[in-house]
């Protein structure tokens, strides 16, 4: 089943211990996109500036995801420069332009309007809004925020969190969304908030996936699972995106989202997140094959189960 | 398997959101022996204070857990006082009594000699190194340190990690000791050292499992086990030790150590870990029963395993 995603298709130049990118092609959607095409059929949603080319249109094309929703319009795309050079868990931020995305209106397309699923990827809380309703009918949405809404737009988050049935954020995000230092007890106040399930990232650590209003760890209604300890991290920009782009992604590729898919969505979730830690920006999601995900995916089984 | 513990046997005062205890008996070697109780036969070195009456020496008897390497000498017991209040992941220590402890000079009675397990817990390296010496003929040799110990005692702390099978230490430290900040680079390092595996323990997030010398991660050396979400954290004071004697506990009630008994055991570590947080002190690990650390253990499982 198909999958509609909103969010940003950007510039990234990026630093790391293991070197320096200027201008890679990045922004939520594009890692999402990337991550969940592997899986299923993905039709973006984004505003470009004019810098985006044929070269970046071919990133997309190659992997068939739909772009007819990539608004291009006079201007730059959306550029944003940051490093991670004291610690890999988290960006440092040098410099933001929104350019083009200041004034982005998502406009979805007459063509995608059938897609059953849809990822609100992390913008503006008001815009994952109107997109959300304008696509009514979806069976399954899915979105991700950040600490900036969660602080400054509080109020309409709160409104985006009604209508998702999935959010995932990290640890930081999900303690401060609940104003609760505790995970299960931050947990159990997201979703009340709305979602139906809510993921956890734990960035090295792995994921945690809380369903149902009572969060229930000590049952079936908690799982976890694992990140790959990896040996070089050369870049963890995207991580976050490309793990929901596989877990949504698996979602979309079942008939049925039972108990057991989410499990296993988790854990594509985990994969994808870990390829996109191995090159910088796309690099390593652009030339990954199915064979490499489910061998990966195998690795991610023996390392946690018992037998 | 009998398994020999050498360490501290103390009187905690803690403080913790959940509230505060006066002289609660713990110590490293306290905490160890109970949890790997459940598991096997334990013996303990150790001394104490007249500080330490029948009702402490009743925690230990009535776990079945052997005395007689419990020195009484005059003076008090060990004495640390420490809160959790800003972090329940690092605790600030207020006060720390070395008292008895500073003239220790383990002894090992005759009737633990045939011990085919040793756990050596987070003592000064030169006594480590002196037990470990006195029992050559031990099956498997486990041990814990600290960053005190890593940073000041670097040389007799090397001298002890030649002589280990398996080091269980946390995040911060195998990155201490190996002085990298990857983990699995690090993990790769500390067993170039001596040990033939290494546990990292990480928290709330659980523990990894790196085995032999090229700590390979992509392939069955390397195994995960999480920790359980907990509601409320009462008290952190000994997990480390608890995950510990749950681990070797269980590995010593094996008459083979294989690598699928390395998994259970990993998952038995966290399993007694999880148990130790829920109330202050010891309380927990006393009360505790063999079916209650099963159901706990199915529980992991789910909350790991995609079937």
């Amino acid at each position: 089943m198909a999958i509609t995603v909103v969010g940003s298709v950007a510039f990234d130049s990026i630093e790391t211990p293991a070197g320096r990118r200027e201008r890679c092609l990045g922004g939520a959607a594009t890692y999402f996109s990337l991550a969940a095409s592997f899986f299923t059929d993905v039709r973006v949603i984004a505003v470009v500036g004019e810098d985006f080319g044929r070269r970046q249109e071919e990133v997309f094309q190659s992997h068939n995801i739909d772009t007819r929703g990539i608004e291009h319009t006079a201007g730059k795309s959306f550029f944003w420069e940051g490093s991670y050079l004291d610690n890999l868990n988290e960006a440092k931020t040098h410099n933001t332009e929104l350019n083009v995305f200041a004034a982005f209106e998502p406009k979805i397309p007459e063509s995608y309007r059938d897609s059953e699923f849809l990822f609100l990827a992390n913008i503006d809380p008001v815009l994952q809004r109107r997109v959300r309703e304008q696509m009514p009918d979806v069976k399954l949405v899915a979105g991700d925020t950040m600490n900036y809404w969660i602080k400054d737009h509080h109020a309409a988050l709160l409104e985006v969190l009604k209508g998702l049935d999935i959010l995932l954020i990290n640890d930081t995000e999900a303690r401060m969304l609940a104003g609760n230092n505790n995970l299960v007890l931050a947990a159990r106040a997201v979703l009340a908030l709305g979602p139906e399930a809510l993921v956890v990232k734990h960035g090295e650590y792995g994921a945690t996936l809380f369903r149902g209003a009572d969060s229930k760890v000590h049952g079936a209604k908690c799982f976890r699972a694992p990140a790959l300890p990896l040996e070089e991290v050369v870049d963890p920009t995207g991580a976050g995106d490309s793990f929901a782009g596989g877990f949504f992604g698996y979602l979309a590729s079942k008939t049925e989202q039972s108990p057991a898919a989410f499990r296993r969505a988790m854990f594509y979730g985990s994969v994808m997140g870990s390829f996109a830690c191995e090159r910088f920006g796309t690099e390593r999601l652009q030339q990954l094959t199915r064979k490499e995900i489910d061998d990966r995916f195998n690795i991610f089984r023996e390392l946690t189960h018992l037998d």
